[in-house]
């Protein structure tokens, strides 16, 4: 495989990196909502954690069913088997990242896992 | 564990997720350089690809000898053999978040992997 990929993403509601970037340990999503508006539908997974990035903006996410509020800078990890909705603040739209991987597929990562040269 | 962990990242130079949230199939970082600094030394991996996002602000990475700019809205995917260094541009600093996971560790994603409640 090419020894790295680029790409630039726009203002796109939803930009998927996976095919784009010829991902293998990850999807990663960059993700907008405007104001006042949600993900329609709540989800889990199988076998997935994700994690998910506030960049800008303020809304919430509702967590089995437990509501915690979001602002930029706030960062999670969902267990796979959560139920998860994300919405934008009714004042706010927002901005988010989410990650997508392997629950317990890391295993040595930076120290252990980096060739200084 | 538990259905999902929560952070709130400052304003640091560095700052790790793994031990904070709890992750299992990835480290995240996000790290700022200020105007005209960089990391100091080039680095590969021996298992984990890793995927860079630029948050703000411009700077270079410099990938098995190959400059590439960057600016606000590119994302790369980096082999783990990959030779890389980044650095912020002379006259702006530079936040990146920076993704590691064991390269070809995911399987199924987004539709094959969620669950709709």
């Amino acid at each position: 495989m090419a020894n790295y990929t680029k790409t630039t993403i726009g203002n796109e509601g939803r930009t998927e990196l996976h095919d784009k970037l010829a991902l293998t340990g990850a999807e990663v999503s960059i993700n907008q909502l405007p104001a006042g508006a949600g993900v329609p539908f709540v989800h889990s997974h199988k076998n997935n954690e994700e994690i998910y990035g506030i960049i800008a903006g303020e809304g919430k996410a509702v967590i089995d069913g437990e509501e915690t509020l979001l602002t930029a800078g706030d960062w999670l990890r969902v267990a796979p088997a959560a139920k998860r909705q994300f919405s934008a603040s009714a004042n706010s739209g927002i901005t988010y990242i989410c990650i997508q991987v392997k629950e317990n597929s890391l295993d040595g990562f930076t120290a252990d896992d980096a060739v200084m040269d």
